[in-house]
């Protein structure tokens, strides 16, 4: 993927673990660097995407877990082709609400569909493409889920037990353990400033070990 | 699958073939040997697959070729949970207009999915899972054209040019060669009533076959 000159920055966690709060400040960070910057999210990016994403969302749709993660992986295939890639191909970096991680989290942890499954649907859908740098917001289920209440309504996997979210918490702390280098791990239950803090560390770090590179 | 005690029957071509005016007729046939019968299509089947044919289908919807095998996939994972399965399950003969021979023909043969690739995605959705017989009406790309002409207005397959079908019809040709024993060639160019009865001698044949076994 030597042709792709700007980079992909993922946001993950449960909900409530402060992914959107952040994205919006690390978007103008990098814009204020003079990059062009693509601000996007999974499932969704796409006309199509955002089609699947309000299937996926609905709670009124019950699905097979083969079947989420089929569509999970069709709305991002459509994501990479359309946005993500053209975008890193000329030279902007693109900021995404999720990304792939979140369906070993949701799919695989959430739901229980096999991991190494889930590894043949990646490789088949993202061959060997990965994100350049993930943040992980990492929050205990009943902060997450007092935070969403407070703030909205909520969809067909904000319904779910805390036993699904821990579920989907621990199988993303395996992919912390399994991709060190590439995700970053923020303690989302920390005071907002404290939050901000880190994440800017974390960005401003990448960004000038980037600039360092060209 | 010792478990199922029904037969899956599949109908497959090309637009105008056809499929849709035998189908009728075998499922009376079955129906008439005092079988419990499921008629069902794919894209569709269920009402996750039915909102997914209307994403395939719709004109205005462009998609990477792989984003659709994936999202045809995800309907028949479906598909196969929801319907299926079950029924073959209780003992139901399931008669299907299309199945996974139409992705290989259609996201293969006409998009140009590597049919290796569609192989890992059949492998991944329904692991050794396959039709019992398959009737593969046969006819030229000009004869379906002007079948479809006078019949209906098009959808986002059916506008697609000659040259897509003649590929479809070659990659259907490929799957029969590959599956002589399941898939059956039927003349669908010939007057209506000489392919009734061939059909109808495919079927009865199969029906005579099963109910000696039982
Ligand atoms: N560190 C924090 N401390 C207190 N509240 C927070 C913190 N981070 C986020 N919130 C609040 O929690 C809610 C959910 O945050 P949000 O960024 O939308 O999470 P996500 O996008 O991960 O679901 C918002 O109302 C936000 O203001
Ligand atoms: N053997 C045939 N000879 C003449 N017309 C046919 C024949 N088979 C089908 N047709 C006509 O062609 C049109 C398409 O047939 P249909 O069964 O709907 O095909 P499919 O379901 O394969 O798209 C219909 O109007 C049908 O009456
Ligand atoms: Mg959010
Ligand atoms: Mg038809």
């Amino acid at each position: 993927m030597s042709l792709l000159r700007g980079k992909l920055i993922t946001f993950e966690g449960i909900d409530g673990a402060g992914k959107s709060t952040h994205l919006a400040w690390v978007a103008d960070f990098l814009q204020n660097q003079g990059l062009e910057v693509v601000v996007t999210r999974e499932p969704g990016g796409t006309v199509l995407g955002e089609a699947l994403r309000e299937l996926l969302l609905d709670h009124r749709q019950t699905m097979h877990a083969e079947t989420e993660a089929l569509l999970m992986f069709a709305a991002r295939r459509e994501h990479l082709d359309k946005v993500i890639l053209s975008a890193l191909q000329r030279g902007a970096w693109v900021v995404s609400d999720r990304f792939t991680d979140a369906s070993f989290a949701y799919q695989g942890g959430g739901r229980g569909v096999p991991l190494a499954k889930l590894e043949k649907l990646e490789q088949w859908c993202l061959e060997d493409f990965s994100p350049d740098l993930t943040l992980y917001f990492d929050v205990p289920v009943a902060i997450s889920r007092q935070r969403v209440q407070a703030a909205r309504t909520t969809d067909r996997f904000e319904q779910e037990s805390d036993l699904f979210f821990e579920r989907v918490r621990q199988a993303y702390l395996q992919r912390v353990a399994e991709f060190p280098d590439r995700i970053r791990v923020v303690e989302g239950s920390l005071p907002l400033a404290t939050v901000k803090t880190a994440v800017a560390a974390i960005v401003e770090n990448f960004w000038s070990a980037q600039a360092k590179e060209n």
